[in-house]
């Protein structure tokens, strides 16, 4: 079950560089992670910006909110969620 | 060139039935003819609405005009659009 | 799987008045059946206004954009959705 | 009498663990004494955020700021309130 | 139990004059008699609109929904609701 | 002349207890002396929110400004005003 | 006492002309003779717009409504006011 | 030429009495000096804030941007611009 | 003096094909005129929409007044206006 | 490929003024760099703010936000993009 999630990052200006790098760090390898089994089917940057565009592709809303709120980086986003469902145009198989 | 494009649709409420479905035909094979030749990479339905989230994947800022601009709904759509790149957390080839 | 949905109807001030009162019986209809099926768990006016708060219980996106689209109602309202989970705090077994 | 009420949480990032630890431990007890009395009739997460969604039972509005602004977390949420009633069309009969 | 009640009329600029003549006569008269039985117990004008702020004391929510769904201008008007109490600072008596 | 005034208290979540108490008993000290002498004419608190609704009755814009920036907790308020005139529909003669 | 006051016009498009241009006409004969009385103290198009920003100077709210809803383009604007009062640094003695 | 323009103050609320006291003082001298020579025609308090409505009277855009950014409370304010011109309805002389 | 517009256009969907491309290509003279005698320095299409940026050079405030206000699609437009200056880090000659 | 991009900056009213000026100073070096090698094609000061309006011409989106992300100023402002092409009523060949 797919939902889109866009997340926009604020990170305080004032944050030590190295306890940034540490949590970039870490949110990066579980993007991976999740990227790896397929969770987080699609993760893009928006052009100009702090923020991402993602597909997840998750078992129910429960899973869904795990997965977002053991973000490194949760508490420094402010995060929007659509589910989204199989378009009746839609050619492609694997997009519901 | 990746682009999100989201699509509300607003059809008056008094368009007879007729037009209408004309209208949301044109609109389906238009949207295929996109899906096929790559141009309309994704495309879903927000879940209890009558829009969607796209992704589409064009040479320049003219073409993504050009294709939405022919979009025979669009005198009835909200549409926005973001400019999209790859992530440098993406593991996917093929999404930038 | 649980969605908020909130709906706020707008019915064109000129729509004639058996038309209205026809749609309103079938959407008062459609809503019974959904909560006696169990897919509408709840159903509240919200006091003020001619608009109300629902809790879905549906199986997946796809099932509550089915639901939804076929609201009689469906093309005069404006409709937000929300996905829910269950709340660590929660001590209802039924609400997740 | 219902009233939705749905609260952001927005700790700041730099409070100390144990003060935040302690500040949840104290709203958790707290929203579970309000749900085993009746008053907090339904708590649920928004998936994908640190927001819940609640349904509070109470006899008036005195008591509904009674009880929301005795909330530990409430120096630290956005909350937004609704009055319900009982929708013409619903079918529960405790949903009044 | 008291709510503020803020009332913004948006009659259509089309509508045959006499026909506004008649809702504003039965609204005047409806909203006088509410005043009467001290359901409405405050009615100003928003200086410079066409728009008011009102203070309404009913039993519940219900009643609430009962008087407001009623105004015959109900239809053309947006309509804002917040429930009061009262003020730990408040020396009136009877505003609460 | 009678102004609705909204005000929406945000003191910082790290203010000293005994700094915050200081402030909130002149707050109410002030309040109270202005009820007295009739220009603070209602003061209710807005359920389930730190915000009030208030009645203010004055010789003019500037015995508005006057009282209003002179609160004690001014500087942590988020204030909205609306000039309020007597209603052609009220029946109250004390409102205007 | 003195108001801003911002005035939004929108017409509808189908207007027939010769009723638009009697309803000017009738605005821009009362928009001077409030001019020529003091009442309506400035009055200034904001540039690329069809939209004025204007100081009224009245004795009370009342008068302020009065005039306001008068306007022969008074249905057919977005209104805004805001009270004004001498400001403590201004040198215009007739600026209050 | 003339600008509207709106500036509401927003002092830290921990910003040291004698800081703040020090840069009012150089905002009313600054103001009182571009008001003496003509440059800041009009300024008002809105009634129940901190916040003013000014009228600026400049040779262009550029002198526009150097008064204002030459504001001692520029980095403290938000700031809003209007260009204005002469209404077609205005018989004031001076207004354009 | 240069000012940043920006515009959108909002034809009715019902309008007649035939009045719809007479005010189209009345539009594109006058846009094409002012481009050519250096008024309308800019002209951008904002890719996925129908609206546009554009940069005017204009005399003053009454002159952008005067070019915008006769747009033949003035009518149908949202239109936001901003001034410009130059910037002290450009190194354009003419971008002032 | 051309794309407006406005940057409103916001630096802590508290941050070193040494530090400050270094990071102005790099942010202007940086600017006037894209500037000379036509990255940065337009930069103009909105008059009465501390924010810009700017023209980038790239070769794609990833390089947009490679030199978005790269300026000095970056985290302190909030940034939106506007992707552009050619209007179908410009004259300057340029312009696309």
């Amino acid at each position: 079950m797919l939902f889109k999630v866009e997340m926009k990052v604020n990170l305080p200006t004032d944050m030590p560089a190295d306890i940034a790098a540490d949590i970039k760090s870490r949110e990066k390898a579980y993007a991976q992670r999740l990227q790896e089994n397929g969770k987080w089917r699609h993760l893009w940057r928006v052009a100009g910006s702090y923020a991402n565009v993602s597909i997840f592709d998750v078992a129910d809303n429960a899973e869904l909110q795990d997965l977002i709120s053991n973000l490194p980086l949760f508490p420094y986003m402010d995060i929007t969620v659509a589910p989204l469902c199989r378009h009746p145009s839609s050619i492609r198989e694997d997009d519901s």
